[in-house]
């Protein structure tokens, strides 16, 4: 649980599909980021991700993520979401990226790619922008 | 000098006023993100903050940052660049986020604010996407 609950007009735009990036850690400690599909549900990020992107290697070392969230129309919305990887879970029938590529395309995700892994992020603390003005935030 | 050099159709894409989030290393080594305004100069990337602001802090402790640029119309095309802070450099005149505004809004930046900083970042690596393919990278 965030140290400070997330209102409903936040809770509200993560749910849409806005672009995000995601920061982890690389083995040698420095900070690495990736734009990332990802989902909000139950309170929880998902995201998830060919099973051999650096980021996968990053968080079976180090749980602790960054992830910020950003208007597609209008950026100076935005929202950041720091916390840890709760679970990792292999995504073998591609339901986990189906629920992504649904929510951001409209389609399921194409056939014929590598393997797949969904992760779960417990949110632990976060902090907000929009039009120029903290959003309030716990961080 | 990143360890591959950035292709020209890279350069270009880094020249127009696109999305970014920068990730940086909290005190404790987790990794923050945060939307930025940033210019592609010479080669190095360029950005401006509040003084007030928690990656100020973050890269005069630890230089190493990520940075994430997504197409405004098509984020799928995305490139990563990866590197350290080279210096950092008080704004009193506002020129440097001045820069940033009018590459961005086309205006100045408002006056009566607070006191900004602006960071050179040196390239060390880079990846990006670009349609769902590599977009090359040497990291």
């Amino acid at each position: 649980m965030p140290s400070e609950p997330i209102p409903p007009e936040l809770d509200a735009f993560l749910a849409e599909p806005n672009m995000a990036v995601i920061g982890t850690l690389a083995g040698d400690g420095s900070p690495h980021t990736a734009a990332t599909w990802y989902a909000w549900e139950d309170g929880r990020v998902y995201v998830n991700m060919e099973d051999t992107r650096r980021r996968l290697k990053h968080i079976r070392d180090d749980p602790r993520v960054s992830i910020t969230v950003m208007g597609a129309d209008e950026w100076y919305r935005q929202v950041t979401l720091r916390g840890r990887v709760a679970s990792i879970e292999d995504d073998p029938q591609l339901e986990g990226v189906d629920r992504l590529a649904r929510r951001y395309t409209g389609d399921a995700y194409p056939r014929g790619g590598g393997g797949r892994v969904g992760a779960w992020i417990e949110v632990e603390s976060w902090y907000g922008w929009a039009g120029g003005q903290p959003w309030s935030g716990s961080d």
